[in-house]
């Protein structure tokens, strides 16, 4: 189908949702699981991504390969996550406020799905079923865009999924997925107005940057985090190593993970030492990757590293890097997350209350910590039980989106022949 | 100042405002009244406003002269809008979840400002008062660009507004008029990325569209009404009669207006007579102005009228003028609001509940009524207190918006050393 006709089929399938009971999704939902789990499925699916597989070797690095493949097991994953969401409490039709009004008017502000939602991924085929999963259940139909790397593994895992949801009655064009993997079509979805309800961007800063620069429906920017830790004079030195060591190193390439250390000046000489010594010596003694410092000129005079560039203090690493700068107070640490993070994750490591107090309501991100890691900036972490994708903007949805991120809501008014 | 001078002024009153008790915004707030009502302020606001009155004269319509007319009553109506912004609870820092997880965790879902909301509106000088009122009491800093006729007065409003603010040691840049009235600097709002967290175009269509088509910045659209009332077969005639003429003619030229009436094919027949009787003569009779019927082929076999010409069922008449079409079914009225409505307000005039459940459900609109008038859609009636504009998009805020839709919210996590 063209990605015109895959608008229209996905509207039509909305209308649909609209009116669809929950057990009615709940049956869709398992359905699909069952369908990911049936042999004949899985053998399709497994032959698709070894073409994916073999298509895609010597053009993308090992490590997107790891993410490209599937085995029986990932796909028995998929579906296993796909009930998990189904046993979720379901997020439509919540009355989030009532009121009776003295005129009798009875206003119910009710949760409702929002409708179209388009995502935009690379090539991690997991995502095509997590991503349908979660837009289903919160009474979405989805339009699925994902990378040409992994276009022949989501074709056929939206096969499943879609024999699954045939069991329930509703219209599979609840899930599509997108044929075309030029620009075209992520700029058609971009500019689908009156038929994209919510776009979401999951990938690299350019595809979000592009999305932010382009799109005319509307859109929840995800996923980039330059991540600060802000370790405070009076900060526990052995919990701080502790954590800055988890935020930084424990999965690099995430979006909750550490980018920047911030240290006070008064502690600088004592702990700069020690920070250097456990990413460094520390982590090689123990067989682990040593994280490279890139130091702002106060903290070269204290430690061995390399000095920073013009661009480390607003760079993604996404690696075994740490960009570190000294700073005189909390009070310049929050004005050099203000000047340079991307508003995900902040955590400030401290013994002092009214410090703690100062940045949690200075600093403007989704999640601000005080003492632990930035790593769980995280849907399952903070109990939402899944998770579409973190958002950095301010508007609708900040932080880890679970499914009353998905929805919308109206007011529906019960009446007695009410007039103004 | 530039508008790029006033972007920066704001954003910088913003950390600010971040960091303000809630007592200290309620302070600027009844200096801000006190300031509108100082007997100084109010024969500079009279003199800015005469010279737009002068300058308007001939080029805009009295109408619209009416609305740019500025009196000492009318400035004092405008400080009480601010005493009762003032009064109601405070948006900020309210706790809208809290979960302590099982490594210890405690997870507080917090709101918080947007940070700066830019407002474009049009020629009606209590805007200001109103947006600027709205916009502090939620801890936001506002920019103001309002239509070149109202210049001087707002100009004159905000200087006032700023004398009050400065009573309370919050910056006076809390609140900025844009300087320049050209189509640059409402361009320059649409695309202020990091400086503008919030846009919000109150004005006529094409504004909506410009800022829909070009803004960058995130941006609820407003406004735009073509609401639809639909006449079931077992509606309670006599009611029906009452509430469409209160949804057509009570006030035509406001958003929550009646533009469609669809009637079932069923009581067609008896009911268009009577409401051609009710709109026409019956209104003629009582000195009031007739509403002009706009018949689709089926309503004009009925009763006499103009025949609706091809976008008489997708204009926003704000006017005496209704447009009306017969239907067979609750179906076809659903599907023919979902093909024409702009998703503000509907109603459904019915005694079969299974078809206001239909309605309800199927219906994707901002508000849906069943058994009143369309004109209920308003902050005030809503009992939110207070309104900035309606929304008719799904992201983030829908329907009329009060303090609550003009924050966000953050997550701020205690902890105690946790890793991931």
């Amino acid at each position: 189908m063209t990605t015109q006709q895959i608008l229209e089929a996905a509207r039509t399938a909305k209308s649909a949702l609209a009116l669809a009971s929950g057990e009615t999704r709940q049956q869709a939902l398992l359905g699909m699981a069952d369908a990911l789990c049936d042999p004949e499925q899985i053998r399709e699916i497994l032959a698709a991504n070894a073409q994916d597989m073999e298509a895609a070797k010597g053009h993308i690095t090992n490590v997107m390969l790891d993410r490209l493949a599937l085995t029986p097991e990932r796909i028995h994953a998929m579906a296993q996550g796909i009930r998990e969401v189904a046993a979720l409490p379901d997020p439509v039709g919540r009355v989030l406020d009532r009121v009776e009004r003295p005129n009798g008017l009875v206003i119910e502000k009710t949760a409702v799905p929002m409708g179209v939602i388009a995502i935009i991924y690379e090539s991690r085929p997991n995502v095509t079923s997590d991503a349908a999963a979660l837009a289903l259940k919160s009474g979405n139909a989805c339009i699925l865009r994902c990378g040409k790397e992994a276009w022949r593994s989501a074709n056929a895992i939206v096969a499943a999924l879609r024999q699954g949801i045939r069991t329930s009655g509703l219209p599979e064009t609840a899930v599509c997925l997108i044929e075309d993997t030029t620009h075209a079509s992520a700029n058609a979805l971009m500019t689908a107005v009156g038929y994209v309800d919510l776009l979401i961007p999951r990938g690299g800063a350019g595809l979000i940057r592009a999305c932010v620069e382009n799109a005319k429906v509307p859109c929840i920017q995800t996923g980039t985090g330059i991540c600060h830790i802000f370790v405070d004079d009076t900060a526990d030195q052995d919990k701080a190593l502790n954590i800055i060591e988890n935020a930084k190193a424990s999965r690099p390439s995430v979006c909750n993970a550490e980018e920047v250390c911030l240290v006070h000046a008064a502690i600088a000489p004592e702990f700069l030492p020690r920070l250097a010594q456990r990413l460094g010596a520390d982590r090689a003694a123990r067989g682990l990757q040593p994280v490279e410092l890139r130091l702002d000129p106060a903290a070269a005079t204290l430690i061995p590293g390399t000095p920073a560039g013009p661009r480390d203090f607003d760079t993604e690493f996404l690696d075994y890097i740490l960009a570190v700068r000294v700073v005189d107070s909390v009070e310049e640490a929050v004005r050099h997350i203000a000047a340079h993070s991307t508003g995900h994750s902040e955590a400030i490591l401290t013994q002092t209350p009214a410090h703690a107090d100062l940045f949690t309501a200075a600093v403007d991100s989704a999640a601000v910590y005080v003492n632990c890691s930035t790593r769980f900036t995280d849907g399952g972490e903070f109990g939402l039980g899944c998770e579409m994708g973190i958002s950095t903007q301010k508007l609708h949805a900040r932080g880890p989106m679970g499914l009353a991120e998905l929805c919308s809501y109206k007011y529906i008014i019960q009446g007695s022949g009410q007039i103004r």
